[in-house]
């Protein structure tokens, strides 16, 4: 599984106020945390300051790996903000994210066909969100077509992201988004697939519960990336759990470690 | 799903002595909390009592079966233990279990021909345990060829169980038995599948933190009935989480209520 830390998100109030005052040091605290927690790309989104996110974003890309020595994922809708983070950018970074939407696709294209870059790609349609599992695919096979035809992209760098939505509004969208991550896999065994998770639960009681078996559900239908917090011990607990119980961890090593190092709590 | 409970087999101490003392006050209260939990059908085991099993096993269903309106699960690999037991029952039991080794294929197929049941069929091979996904399809069809064809039985009446075995021998056990239940619900989509749970974790620390998150990958799998505890609470409560998130609990109805009842604890 690929870790992308999502503490780093002025949606979080210590995030906002760090951003708002410039703090660099409560920014690299963050993302010192995610790194040693295993993460392996530190999100970084300025979204709530829409006005000046052009001028923070690239703020935060350079504060963070002024301290940790991780690729980003540069979270932003705005191509402008985008551009600017990755020109500030060292390595190879994630861009989160493009989508069908015409607007976006055609601003991105360039973008991400002139620099080296891992790119999420939202199974948004053009004017409305999915429902169904045979939607996703759909919006995921038009937008695998364009990446590597006007791209250039290969497919190991796209990152699906099949859109979480609450099962609370509809009890269909935990296994839609399921079937829709199992059916991308089946088609195009290279391509990623990446969700966030805390959508799922939304109007829900119980919600860290629900995501972090929702998690579990997801990496068996073979979910490859996940944007979450990787201090939250009870979700890495899952994680580490059903890692070992799909067969990904070779001799239960790493279940044993967590279990001596005592993250199991 | 189905829930099977697991609490009266003779492996357990405490229903080891209360058989031994034929204290059926004792035995009749793990039948009451195992029903009250919300099992469908209770496991009768008087194995550890070689000897004796066929007298005890229908003493069990005799006491069981006097205080709980459910069906009962016989469990025993001797012929006439089960024989005994299922002239015992009242209405229809389910047999647990049958398999291709040829001497307990021989002497079950007569009794479950003639007799209205639910059969458990374990996906062993004639002489040794299966190892791969596919040794346990395999299996499978041969034992739903020979149920149907010459025991006559209906395909919704038989519980395939993949045999699920520690993957701390080796890290490949756990997928291979999620995969046999995938595979065996796409190629006969009436036929059941039924496992238990505790030797997955077997040999390893935090074994019911693996066994119920192993549950919630088996039933995204499909997996249809599982033999377990009913009264544990962490392990029901990962049962309504990932029953939801399968969208097996229309409106989340379930979900919400065990909340409501502090059943997440």
């Amino acid at each position: 599984m690929i870790i992308i830390g999502e503490l780093i998100n002025t949606s979080r109030k210590v995030a906002h106020e760090a951003v708002a005052k410039h703090d660099s040091g409560a920014i690299q605290e963050l993302a010192v945390r995610q790194e040693q927690a295993g993460a392996n790309y530190i999100d970084v989104n300025a979204g709530t300051f829409v006005e000046r996110e052009v001028e923070f974003l690239p703020w935060l890309v350079q504060t963070v790996q002024a301290v940790v020595d991780l690729p980003l994922c540069l979270d932003s809708p705005n191509p402008i903000a985008l551009e600017k983070a990755i020109a500030a950018h060292k390595g190879v970074p994630m861009i989160n994210s493009i989508s069908l939407e015409h607007d976006r696709l055609h601003a991105l294209l360039p973008l991400v066909s002139g620099h080296p870059c891992k790119l999420v790609a939202l199974c948004m349609q053009r004017t409305s969100m999915p429902n169904t599992a045979q939607e996703r695919i759909e919006a995921a096979d038009e937008l695998i077509s364009i990446l590597t035809a006007e791209a250039g992209m290969k497919l190991e760098d796209i990152y699906i992201d099949p859109l979480v939505q609450p099962v609370a509004v509809d009890v269909s969208m935990g296994k839609a988004v399921l079937d829709a991550i199992g059916g991308i896999k089946t088609k195009y065994p290279l391509v990623n697939t990446v969700c966030g998770l805390s959508n799922v639960s939304f109007g829900l009681p119980e919600r860290k519960r629900i995501n972090r078996m929702f998690l579990a559900l997801a990496m068996h239908s073979g979910l490859s990336a996940a944007i979450l917090d990787p201090t939250d011990m009870q979700l890495t607990a899952a994680m580490k759990t059903a890692a070992m119980l799909i067969g990904q961890d070779e001799y239960c090593s790493e279940f044993i470690e967590a279990y001596e190092k005592g993250e199991f709590i």
